[in-house]
């Protein structure tokens, strides 16, 4: 039996970004968003969204860049804490100890210790209502090779991405490997 | 020391959505997708991707209306194959068994033996390229009793989403409880 939770935003998973830009005043700004997807893959694209009252979004309009940083497990913390903190009243980079390297292709930074890094020139700006979406094309993306598996792709339990429960204000960890797709589902496919 | 991917789409934890629509001739069809999320809160939206060749892309532009479900591990099967055949050579919820469930607020059918539903109205569409990001309001969250936690939203032990790892085409499980969001970085927080 399903119950009716009305018209509310939950999903599942949803991912735990870091999304580095630069403040008017060029200091170096991270700030964690849970509203991410790739959207094209012609032109690579992302998306992430942010309200006007941010900080993150006024750099964004000005600098129309960003960068999307995926944290591991070990960076939870301070994970949490560029989503807590405000740019506007404090220096993140300096309070987390963590380091902002200048993207070479975009006028934003990224987090040096986080394993993967998208550098993105802003595309497109839609404003929704609460929320504005931003679409970045990738101009790169960047890892580190300790994370690298066989294929030359990231190995998501090396990678330990974090995921985020919207409805209970928590993060987990990835699970165990459960199939192939595009194959799992052949199956059913009728002969 | 970090590696150069170039400009490629990868995002970790990529979800793993249903996405519910009819076709012209009133077929239910299911497909899957790993391009979204939720980009809104006032008015609550989420967004999905498809390529132009898709049957849903083209459900999605005559009815203005889709759902997004959410399977759990145990319809694994049933969701890659959402993702392998295409409805208009095949009739997904009659291959699989699974039941489309007539959405009484949009006019597009829910996967009935998912645990998660969101009724969604077009809102926005944008063309990017290869792929067009289709933005829906989300009129109503359905969600099966059982699995729901204590405080009335999901339990993700309980729903058991899938994660999707688009490097190697993938589907892995959540893992373990890390943390509280907005909680553990406070003592980052300068005093």
């Amino acid at each position: 039996m399903k119950k009716s939770l009305g018209p509310i935003i939950l999903a599942y998973p949803m991912p735990v970004w870091v999304i580095g830009t630069y403040g008017g005043d060029g200091k170096p700004n991270a700030a964690t968003a849970a509203a991410g997807m790739v959207c094209c893959r012609k032109p690579p694209c992302i998306a992430v969204s942010f309200r006007e009252a941010t900080y993150t979004y006024r750099n964004l309009k000005e600098r129309q860049a960003f960068t999307v940083n995926i944290p591991s497990e070990s960076h939870i913390k301070e994970t949490d804490y560029f989503g807590i903190a405000t740019g506007r009243r404090e220096d993140k980079f300096a309070a987390t100890g963590l380091s902002p390297i200048p993207s070479s292709l975009v006028d934003a930074p990224y987090v040096g210790e986080f394993p993967i890094v998208f550098e993105c020139k802003l595309i497109h700006t839609l404003e929704l209502g609460s929320h504005t979406q931003f679409i970045g094309e990738i101009l790169d993306v960047k890892v580190d090779e300790e994370v690298l598996g066989e294929k030359g792709f990231p190995n998501l339990k090396k990678l330990k991405p974090l995921v985020y429960d919207i409805g209970h204000a928590t993060y987990y960890g990835i699970g165990e490997f459960l199939g192939k797709a595009f194959s799992i589902g052949q199956g059913i496919i009728r002969p």
